[in-house]
């Protein structure tokens, strides 16, 4: 039934304006922006049409069957408008709107559950971003795309309780070249919540991996339940808004939800599978891997750099994350030395030098992979120097990725808009790539963990 | 004496080269591009002149004083070369190449050594990058700009022993459009090390701040007492690398430097009063806000923030690293309860939600500040909503840190092109402005340990 919130034949806009500053315009010109290939129906009693397109002064004037409504009007308007699109059979609504529970004013908020229960129309909100799906080409967001930049169709879904922070992961995606399957910002939670939309997210078939931000849950029982058979499927990344005593009181304040303690919480949301994260680079960092690599089989990080000092923070990071970087065995090390020229120092990490080619790093990571001493390739290319033409680069590693069953994680930082696309290019062909060795230390302990578990 | 390497009357490149590919064209083609303003020399003795200069066959052959040279010759050269330089009365040189100790060559580093002892030539590396100074206009990085972007001037100066981890931070420094005061590249310090280097730029009037990686020193009572001299003028930002067994391990191996005891190192860093942080992030976020801000009297933190799940996130992360987020007194509540809207939601963080305006920001950071109740301010203007114009943020912003006396810092996301240049002036007007709240967080830990220190 969700699926009517990404997938709708049609959609009205109620509340949609010719005012460029309301967000009832900034919803229905996405709409259109986006491309969406379904109906769309502006209701606005004042005006005649929006936007080029005829406008109905109710829902019930619309002369077709609306799938999903998108409710942009004040608190004390919401409910009605709701009813109304429940009695025309109207089957997902988002409530865009604020000014429910979140300051206090409850009762507005009951009656869209009672309309929700009563009808059995789903409803994400109140106080929410509501849906982006860059691929069904779905996007309800209320921000103007030159304020909050969209990211690519990708594989990881995020679900966040907080539009705020919503709109910030949004922008930081963008920013970092990455992907979004769908996103969904869900509010005070009157119908939909975070156990419906991870339900449907684990059955998704564009979604790899789901992301979700969450400050408090109702029903424990019924979200362990939930986590329990979608991390059966796929992994579920969660990270917990409130998780110290001062967070919580304010999650308390904010949401009204009951936060309860958040040990308590992370502890069932490892129990059920997920992997708890503590910050919001982990947050975005950690799918994007499980999205793109098989689970390690271990701990032993191999690290394989061309700059010195580069393998020393990379190294200091992993094992102070409590992975191992263990020196490789003679057999290796000399396999290592036949192979690279005499003054490179080989170990772990391995030092290719301002001299490096693509094709060493080939190489080396093939004999690291063979080796078997190593559950993780940790590749720290830096660009700069002469040998190290981004294109051969990429060409290289993605030949290693091919031919090795371990996962891979690279650590670079665009130098230049050459490197630039080339690093964007490696992450979409599947080599995740961070921007600090701490990032990619967080990333593989996650896994490490999350495969151990899973063993 | 260091003065020779950053004020230079005259700089001969020895090795200076007309093939674009070599070190030695790029190592004169960027003097010549940052406009380095004193007389450059090409030493070459197979060309007549290099870019448009007269190429000499000999240093000695130069009609002038040169008061710098940059040596970038093969290990087995560099040495007679060096003591060509000495000879003519250079007082300062760059062995920016590479092949010696590093990989076991010990015996030109050692001839390096010793002519530097005999004539009082003072050399940095080999095997570095050597100095960047954008005010000076000085810049012997061999990295072409295309490739390593270069920052502007700015208040703070990073001494790296690792080129590599040299040519990624400033990268990195630029991307966020920071500045920099001095840029060391040091290498394998024959001569010059990070004792020298670091009571050069307690000094230096143009540096506010000193930052400082470290693998390993050779004397560290020598270090002690620097850094104790050099701290009590101004703030030193230590990072060590290879701070973990595995890391030492590496250093060892890489640098041929005497690592000891990491724990020994950075407990003695502190007791010199340094600032020891753990990460590449810390390396390049905190002297920032030791440059602009007072330090904090206490570790009391007041968040404000448009955005509810952003405060949450915010306050989870300060309150992990060991920092306080105290409620509001009942008086500051009622102050703030008189001058916001009745539906935001005041406390702290106060949250100025997607109404706000950018006089709420100013308002609301004069009543935390005056209050007496918080010892930094931590600011999360989210742009995306319609009352934040950048320009006018700024504004407000600016007059804000003009009228209050504790520490600021801001956490926010460029969402588009205005946004980024505002964001930028925020930072270069003083206002230290982080990705995510992790960053400013550990950010404020760290001032607050200073703070804590100096009292």
């Amino acid at each position: 039934m969700l699926d009517y919130f990404f997938k709708p034949s049609s959609v009205a806009v109620i509340g949609a304006s010719r005012d460029p500053q309301k967000i009832g315009n900034v919803v229905l010109r996405r709409l259109i922006e986006i491309g969406y290939p379904g109906r769309v129906y502006p209701v606005n009693p004042k005006a005649e049409e929006v936007m080029g397109l005829k406008s109905y002064p109710s829902i019930e004037d619309i002369p077709d069957q609306v799938d999903m409504a998108v409710i942009v009007l004040r608190a004390d308007l919401a409910p009605r408008a709701l009813e109304n699109a429940a009695k025309k059979g109207v089957k997902a609504a988002i409530v865009v709107s604020g000014g429910f529970s979140e300051i206090g004013n409850v009762e507005p908020e009951l009656e869209i559950k009672r309309i929700s229960k009563e009808y059995g129309i789903r409803v994400i909100g109140p106080n929410c971003l509501g849906v982006y799906d860059p691929k069904n080409r779905v996007d309800t967001l209320f921000l103007p795309e030159e304020m909050i930049p969209r990211p690519h169709p990708g594989k990881v879904s995020i679900i966040t309780q907080s539009g705020s922070l919503g709109s910030f992961l949004l922008t930081w995606i963008y920013q970092q070249g990455r992907g979004i399957s769908k996103f969904i910002s869900y509010g005070n939670k009157a119908d939909v919540n975070e156990s419906d939309l991870i339900s449907y997210l684990a059955e998704d078939e564009d979604t790899s991996v789901i992301a979700a931000y969450i400050e408090g849950v109702d029903d424990g029982r019924r979200f362990l339940e939930t986590l329990k058979e979608a991390t059966r499927r796929k992994p579920v990344v969660v990270l917990k808004g409130g998780r110290t005593q001062s967070g919580d009181r304010v999650v308390r304040s904010h949401t009204g939800s009951i936060a309860g303690s958040s040990r308590v919480f992370e502890a069932a949301a490892r129990q059920g599978g997920a992997v708890v994260v503590e910050t919001l680079e982990e947050f975005v960092d950690v799918p994007i891997a499980l999205a793109s690599q098989p689970l390690p089989k271990g701990d032993r990080v191999g690290v394989i750099t061309n700059g010195g000092g580069f393998g020393i923070i990379a190294v200091d990071s992993l094992e102070a994350k409590g992975l191992r970087v263990p020196k490789p065995s003679r057999e290796l090390e000399e396999k290592l030395r036949a192979m690279l020229p005499p003054y490179y120092p080989v170990g772990n990490p391995t030092d290719l030098t301002g001299d490096s080619t693509p094709e060493q790093f080939l190489e080396t990571g093939l004999a690291f992979a063979e080796s078997g001493e190593f559950d993780v390739l940790y590749l720290i290319p830096l660009f700069g120097v002469p040998g190290m033409r981004p294109g051969e680069v990429e060409k290289a590693l993605f030949e290693l990725k091919s031919r090795i069953d371990i996962p891979v994680v690279a650590v670079a930082v665009p130098t230049n808009e050459v490197v630039k696309e080339s690093l964007l290019r490696l992450e979409k062909g599947g080599i995740p790539v961070y921007s600090t060795p701490e990032r990619a230390s967080s990333v593989v302990k996650r896994m490490v963990e999350l495969g151990t578990r899973l063993r």
